[in-house]
């Protein structure tokens, strides 16, 4: 089983790495080959099999080509361009989410090995006029660039596995958060900072109000549920490939509430509260309450409290 | 205002060119330019202003933008692989309408005088497991290759609309009986040559049962609605510049009996009725029961029956 992760040295493609490389197999076949694949090549993580790490861009459809002559097995796609830069870069956005994704379809489809493709799309996808609770029926609408780049490409890799040239999944990933790292252009990026900032001794923006509602999963979670995709047959995703993880929704408020009760309340009290119009708007074309129904009913993980994800930041990203 | 019609030889486009021509105008402006691109160079209709017929491959992206250089105001995209060329050959599917129309909206962006971009998506974009009623907030889940590809640029023409780039309106059109002219590699081209032959003397085939449903609407009604869409305000369609366009709900046995109250019962006596599993099973992804609430509230027509329906298509088809 050969692996292929894109987006490989961004912080999730890095935590997918080591998750398989401690696991090993994907559907009961062992793993003997990985490749992390990133703009710049990144550090491979440590594994028992043959692990490396090369340049990729997903734009160029030659060298995504190339990056599938080694015939794949499983495929993460997880390399894209984020929120913000895809909104205040049109044409960055374009090449990368939409484009680079196409690439990445024909070159899986043309390796002619119908590897198991999951791709991450996002709750992005949905927004405008909808219902207030979103179900698995519900029509993506979305108001970003960003969301609307990773649903074109949700039909697409749906398609790509009804004629089965791929084994394809598609995961519509909640807000993750806490994010280690640095602050980046996504406009969700304060979901991480107001938390990860302040548990360090700095101080942070919060860019929207206190009540503002955000339907979040922990990075253990999303990455737990980054290596579950592979494993359900393929009939039992039906005839969508695409389905909405499962997260939580909390305030702003709560979540903080959530910060103090774990780590004290020393830290609420770095975040400022200046808004960003910017940020607010395209953080209000978003939603925030969700039925998962059929990714529960998938086997998929879904986090318990905020108060997890904050102990878990301190466990795996500080005290590491 | 200069109009562009792409597809504009075909039967919809060449209707569409004459019900323009008779018009004369598009939102109180007058029409003084129309171009009918197509891929083979189309025949111009009559007009009070300059029409001329030129050739365009929208799958090449040089020709578009050269057929952009003018600038034109109101662009009616129609061009497209039908659906069971599509399913057949996935790759010219994909460069005309995938490719092809993600061409357009690059090319109407580039043009920078926001043009009105009117967009023929269809009711193969549901499918698969949804309610049986599909209304406006129902999910896109073809299960066609034509579909996907529709409903992919669907989420590009929305989001190229809020972002400012065109003002895009697209119509999921239903069925469109009857066509004239022959038969084409449309899963649903039984679904006018059933009628269209038997009512000039000759036989047809249904591939499909008598009780399979079908979602209709006339070509009259069809055209008036693509004129109609250029004239609502870009604020009345709001988050989402993508709609179902309204239509009727028959089985084949009514519509054959509509066919017999208004032509006699001979014609009904020449459709063979022997089944085709591909067409069928194409068929079976589509669906029949629409609520297009959006679509009447902005004042698009719904046909009154598919007796009206036969007798258009004798009037403006047999004896015209």
């Amino acid at each position: 089983m050969r692996v292929l992760i894109t987006g490989g040295g961004g912080f999730l493609g890095v935590k997918l790495a080591k998750a398989l490389a401690k696991k090993g197999e994907i559907r009961g076949r062992e793993i003997t080959h990985m490749t992390q694949a990133d703009l710049f090549a990144p550090e491979p993580v440590k594994a028992d099999f043959e692990v490396e790490g090369v340049a990729l861009d997903i734009g160029d459809r030659a060298s995504v080509d190339a990056a599938f002559a080694a015939k794949p097995d499983a495929v993460f796609h997880l390399a894209a361009v984020v929120s913000g830069q895809a909104e205040a870069e049109f044409d960055i956005g374009l090449r990368v989410n939409l484009h680079g994704t196409l690439n990445i379809l024909e070159a899986a489809r043309h390796a002619g090995n119908q590897p198991i493709v999951v791709f991450t799309s996002s709750v992005a996808v949905y927004g405008g006029e909808i219902p207030d609770v979103i179900d698995d029926f519900t029509i993506l609408n979305p108001q970003t660039s960003y969301g609307a780049q990773k649903a074109a490409t949700e039909m697409m890799l749906t398609d790509y596995s009804r004629k089965g040239f791929i084994d394809g999944r598609g995961l519509r990933l909640p807000t993750v958060t806490v994010r280690p790292g640095k602050p980046n252009a996504a406009a969700s990026s304060f979901m991480s900072s107001i938390f990860r900032e302040p548990l360090q001794g700095e101080s942070a923006n919060c860019p929207v109000s206190e009540d503002y509602p955000i339907w979040f999963s922990a990075p253990r979670t999303v990455v737990a549920n980054l290596v579950h995709a592979a494993e359900p047959p393929a009939e039992a995703w039906g005839e969508n490939r695409c389905l909405a993880l499962p997260g939580l929704t909390n305030t702003v408020r709560e979540m903080v509430e959530a910060m103090t009760n774990v780590a004290g309340s020393n830290a609420a009290g770095l975040i400022t509260w200046n808004p960003d119009p910017f940020v607010q708007k395209i953080c209000d074309g978003w939603r925030a309450h969700l039925k998962p129904e059929k990714a529960l009913r998938l086997g998929f993980h879904q986090d318990k409290s905020f108060e997890d994800n904050i102990r878990w930041f301190i466990e795996d990203d500080i005290r590491r």
